[in-house]
């Protein structure tokens, strides 16, 4: 016996989180062993409680502690315009920029053929269903720019468009502060493709 | 507000754990999240649990469910060797090479000023005290070879060797497997001066 059975039962909890290996989990554990009773108690109880208070928005699939998430609950919001996303991560992400003040649709996830990921594993459905319920004029698609997240959202516009609702895509260039020196060639490619006059 | 109460409250706390971070927090919380509720309550229950049925050997100071530890408890050890290791994980390595019969010490860290810890934050006392109290015939210190694991093997040694016991330190040099062009010149250093007759 190496490790003492709660120790090793702990140690199998962690591995399973994304991101932690063998050695991070001996370190959290390790950390967890020697911290206070009550810090402990803590993280099992934010784990507990997440789970107990935390569900998913009805209309948007975005976490929410209500039968709607707070964004879809907010009467100041834009609601002709849906912006669609891949994550509820990717909620917070834009939200941080405060550029966007429609609401949202989060897929959960993005279509892969190679992990079994096709339209009927993610909320397409319910998109096509909210954008012919009317009203919607733009339907961003911030799906993220790589193959899966192209790929979604081609899938998405051919759908959406037939419904007369006007479909955009983020931009990608440039990351803002980067060096052309260091880019690779296809994000300064794209760079260049959506060039604008100024 | 960007996160539900409830999950700023399970990443500020996945955030004290060492080496999460921000963005490795919301990965792990959106996994609990997406995770069903049987997985989640696993982990939160494995933390309590550690927590409640482990605690330090009374005589090694080695993690433990008993007074002391399945190694001090095991009567096929021999007693008459000591390894000074700095943390409990040092003594599931040297287990696992199979290398070593004889019982541990953890001190629970190493000699080191600038981080304000001396020999009085360690298990030090309660070293010399189990070596004076007889029986022991050799003293392994296998404390980091760092520079606060190697302070600390010295003190050690000035402690331990005036009671008349055998202190020897584990070898420094080339790691099995590894390539003389790669390492670094200290270790290869420490190599040849340890360097032994074929």
């Amino acid at each position: 016996m190496r490790y003492a059975p709660a120790i090793a039962r702990l140690l199998e909890e962690l591995e399973r989180l994304p991101g932690v290996g063998p050695k991070s989990a001996q370190r959290i554990a390790y950390y967890l062993l020697r911290t206070d009773e009550e810090s402990a108690a803590r993280l099992s109880d934010a784990i507990t409680d997440v789970k107990q208070t935390i569900r998913f928005c009805s209309r948007c699939f975005n976490f929410a502690e209500d039968e709607l998430c707070h964004i879809c609950a907010d009467s100041e919001r834009d609601v002709s315009m849906i912006c669609v996303v891949e994550e509820p991560r990717d909620v917070v992400a834009i939200e941080r920029t405060g550029e966007f003040r429609g609401l949202y649709h989060v897929l959960e996830g993005a279509i892969s053929p190679i992990d079994g990921i096709g339209p009927e594993q993610l909320r397409v459905r319910e998109l096509i269903d909210r954008v012919g319920a009317g009203g919607i004029e733009e339907v961003v698609v911030a799906t993220n720019p790589n193959v899966e997240g192209e790929t979604t959202a081609l899938y998405i516009a051919r759908l959406v468009q037939p419904l007369g609702v006007k479909v955009t895509r983020i931009a990608s260039g440039l990351p803002v502060g980067g060096d052309l020196e260091y880019a690779d060639e296809v994000t300064l490619g794209r760079a260049l493709e959506a060039r604008r006059e100024m």
